[in-house]
């Protein structure tokens, strides 16, 4: 049913027992749109019913953003050489605005393609790219400022309104629906999210859908303030560990938990036949740092960098389908010696090589001279920047500094010049930022950067606990994410200590998908406390198979439910594992509705009216509490 | 050296490892006070010289706050049947107010002590309980009161203010002293914490020392918002798992990893002997639910408990020396139909057993009747209130809704009582809050509750991720701590699911340190960030070990750089793990720092100046943005 061919995937049988496995107790919808092709994935949470104990009720389906694409559907066919099926290819076709090129138009993608020693590591089906034609913008940002409400718009606005969609009319998910005001900081959600809504944020730049013209087997997304909150994860292979087989499974691992997005960020042998299969195989928008690749074509020499290298390797990238691009264009020469006397100077990889060709040739950083020849690439394919903070802190100690915010501000020049040319454009942002230093982040970019989505690492909000980087971060994260951010690029407990594992990975990514949540939550997010209420209800009636299956990760739940009471009767047990049968508050509490129940509500009004009475005279005793009998 | 007799301990071997190893890097130091018997424990971890690369440097030492007691001196002699050495008890003894009994007094410990069938888990060297004499009052409170500057006082002002004691006159250090202003809600931290300043912060009920006169082995801590913030954790056997050795082990665990108090919640056989065996080595203060043991007595039957049966069991554990007691004197019957209609009604187990009681005799709860009763209890033994929430919302639902707030607002009325009797009062909080309704809990204790110390669990920010609470929790508890939450409570990743084992609690432990870091940074005290000044410098020098013992967690972090790079080598290389010896950023940015060394300060100023004069350039050309060359 789900064919992975052994000849290239060595670790067959790993993927599709822990990577594929259906999601415990739920089931993949699908959302149809306005044409045939327009189907929105979705998982459905299914609920087992209020037992009569408690009243009995039914339970309504509980619908959930979902991310992973077709590998967890178990009706389709997963061949990781064939790739995933294109979504999106008529819809690109349909809007006759691109050329079919007859192969790669990068020397160096021309030269790995031609190159016969790599045979064995090459993705089979190779297409050749697409590219705009003469004269066109194939952006999202275009065709939303000319008015057009593309498929991927509308394929969006259904993803992110997906909680209105579930059985409205049932009473009993009515009552999931009581929610807290939220408090937000200049964002404004609208109770019901449509394509025009959609096309509108797109054009103004508020939002960006990341969707390279060449990945056409995405399904697409959106990165903006008025939307939920997204997270980024990021894989690679480096000069140390991994291999092509062990980011690919990492790409599948890191949506089946719900990354939104996925950076490739390998800096090792191969890079390009690696990204060539993630690509393929990625149903989430793909992010790289162009200037990693460019550095290994010139031995790790930045010095060696020029502008020529660095432009075959946007059109290398961008033909085989990468839907955003780091850039780190705001490395102006001005500002690297106001890194000198920081704890931890310029700590980002691509910050740090641009520092050092300025420095090296005593120039402007030639990403910032050449910015508006990196848009007309953008535009050709609809890559979508994401303008790289390289002067980020990376302690505490050197937060919100004028290396920070003056970068900060150049992002923000340049992001107006991108948007002249009608490219899609999202901010990053740090780092490593004390509590009390985040909402000026925040609000420095909204101003600076025009309202551009912002997309944060973290921040990391102490220095002090290696090991333990994704909480630290995760804490940063959730106020970022209230306070405006529209993307959490997440960090794994191995954050300064090593590569993470596909455990890491998923620490890390539950992590932040928490993070974007509580973020969402505090936003007022509309029906964003369905989850919360369905799972709360389902652990005060010790529906403990629902609880497990609501939450975000239904597997470790359940894991550590079975460490204290293994047996499967204690799932249905009307007790929690903490205090046992005898002694159960949730047990007391359903003692005390009974109680509540059973004498009525004019028990209820009598009891309240009869408290008064005593409250009253308690007043008028001189409101001294009682006394000992 | 440190011998543990085997025929209590059965788990002896496992203690002494993992449980008392020294800590990797560190030296256990004291630093006395006015009499030689005031000797604060500190640990200070040792660092490493600055390579010759970057500039050779002598790095000072670092000195932590430390809750670990005697267990992780190598010079300690560690007799779990003997107990822990007496630190307290010349100055209870000097203060001449208290009588030796002989006895317990309480009806139930009597009946314990006198039980031959309990012989075998009994501790060896019970003491006879003492008391205040009659009329006087040994509560800290009535001591700050009257103008007295106790031992205990001066004691947690001396660590409190660890960091001024250390190499202040090294250069090294100064640089490491770097802070960014905090934004504090109010309350305001000294520069310098002297014990007047602790005697004024007791007397006027901001912080309390909780200090029973019989647990003279206490290391005395502060709880306040002007000090730094503290965390809880709590143990407890219950009738479903766990012995005395494991309660034991893991408060000895949780002081090792930073528990500043500890809750014993047991609930299941022999509470009694588990206490004392607590009690008598525990180094922090012990804190229970004294409820829980009540409704023990009567079978598990909430209305067949009694004022009496209560009154015994509060004199039974203030005379074995626990330090707070948990009161939910706050849970009035008018305020138990409020929670009916809750999605998760009264989840507290102390809420639940006294709405159960409320109802079943439609009566006022007594402990709020009986209050004043208690308070002479407590101020006979110096038990400090910890006035429980028994309404607190067990969901994000439920968050400060008419139940939770009315219970705040009689926990307010009750702490103007307890200061009547000049006994100490901390107040318990939530529970389930979102982001956005944090603030207005802080707020509101503050202003109904005095500005008594108030004392949350988390709050968990989203319900949706059972597995990782300790997460979900750690964010809102970040939050609270900076607007002024003087403890947190922590919460493991077994929340909801099951009782936490050793790695749970560890997890736990970190986590909330983390978050009372991360608000002592936000709230600006003073020599907060040395710590991550300190970690941050030695990652960016490469130095390894020194990162990792600076860390909250040294074993973690070593841990998990070995996982990558596994040869000792690698500890001293000068790259990360994450990028291998050819590309790592933080190399880059030494060659950049290198650069601008060779090249001098004058050099730096020419590039600034060199570099404005392009930008004045750049506007005079209009302020567009470089043209592609």
């Amino acid at each position: 049913m789900r064919a992975i061919k052994p000849d290239f995937y060595q670790a067959t049988e790993r993927l599709s027992e822990e990577v594929i496995r259906p999601i415990p107790g739920s089931q993949k919808v699908y959302v149809g749109g306005s044409r045939k092709d327009i189907q929105v994935p979705m998982r459905e949470v299914l609920q087992s019913n209020t037992e009569a104990s408690f009243g009995f009720e039914k339970n309504p389906p509980i619908t959930v953003y979902d991310t992973s694409g077709p590998y967890t559907d178990p009706a389709a066919e997963i061949d990781l050489t064939a790739g995933l099926p294109l979504v999106r290819d008529q819809w690109i076709a349909e809007r006759n605005d691109t050329d079919q090129l007859e192969g790669p138009s990068s020397e160096f993608g021309l030269a790995r393609q031609n190159d016969k020693g790599l045979d064995h590591l090459r993705f089979e089906h190779l297409r050749n790219p697409l590219k705009a034609k003469t004269g066109k913008n194939v952006s999202q940002m275009h065709y939303a400022r000319q008015g057009v409400i593309t498929p991927e718009m509308e394929y969006v606005a259904i993803r992110e309104d997906m909680r209105l969609q579930q059985s409205k009319s049932d009473p009993a998910y009515e009552k999931l629906l009581r929610q807290h005001p939220g408090q937000d900081f200049g964002a404004s959600i609208p109770e019901q999210i449509t394509a025009e809504f959609v096309r509108d944020e797109i054009a103004c730049g508020r939002a960006i859908i990341p969707a390279n013209i060449n990945h056409p087997e995405l399904e697409p997304m959106v990165i903006g303030r008025n939307f939920l909150v997204k997270i980024n994860t990021n894989i690679g292979n480096s000069a140390v560990t991994s291999s092509i087989a062990e980011e690919v499974e990492k790409l599948v691992w890191s949506t089946r938990w719900g990354g939104d997005t996925l950076m490739d960020l390998s800096t090792g042998k191969n890079i390009h036949e690696t990204r060539e299969w993630i690509v393929r195989n990625s149903p989430v928008p793909i992010g790289t740092v162009p200037i990693y690749q460019a550095l290994e074509k010139v031995d790790g020499k930045p010095e060696d960098l020029t502008w020529e290298i660095f432009k075959d390797t946007l059109i290398e990238q961008a033909e085989q389908g990468v839907d955003y691009f780091t850039i780190h264009a705001g490395v102006r020469l001005r500002y690297v010696p106001m890194t000198a006397k920081r704890v931890t100077g310029i700590v980002s990889r691509g910050g740090s090589i641009l520092a050092k060709w300025c420095l090296a040739h005593h120039q402007e950083n030639f990403l910032y001279t050449h910015f508006e020849d990196i848009c007309e690439i953008m535009k050709a394919y609809d890559v979508s920047f994401s303008l790289g903070d390289g002067l980020r802190p990376g302690s505490i100690a050197d937060a919100n500094d004028e290396a920070q915010f003056g970068e900060l501000e150049t992002l923000g020049e340049l992001t107006k010049v991108a948007w002249e040319h009608d490219v899609q454009v999202m901010i990053e942002g740090p780092g490593h930022v004390p509590m009390q230093l985040i909402k000026e982040n925040m609000d420095k970019q909204l101003e600076d950067c025009f309202e551009a989505p912002f997309y944060t690492l973290g921040p990391l909000t102490t220095d002090i606990a290696p090991g333990y980087d994704h909480i630290t971060s995760a804490i940063g994260a959730a106020q970022i994410g209230w306070y405006g951010t529209a993307m959490l690029c997440y960090v794994t407990p191995k954050e300064h200590l090593g590569l993470p594992n596909k455990e890491d990975v998923r620490d890390g990514i539950v992590t932040y998908k928490i993070s974007a949540h509580a973020a969402d939550l505090a936003k007022g997010h509309p029906g964003a406390q369905v989850r919360d209420n369905a799972l709360s209800k389902a652990r005060f009636e010790f529906r403990w198979e629902d609880q497990f299956n609501l939450g975000l990760d239904p597997e470790r739940a359940m894991e550590y439910h079975d460490q204290t009471l293994p047996k499967d009767s204690a799932k249905v047990a009307h007790f929690c594992s903490m205090c046992g049968p005898h002694f159960c508050s949730m047990k007391i509490t359903q003692d005390v509705r009974e109680y509540a129940k059973n004498k009525g509500i004019a028990e209820e009004q009598a009891l309240k009216a009869g408290m008064d009475e005593k409250a009253q005279e308690f007043i008028d005793g001189g409101a001294e509490i009682y006394t000992p009998e």
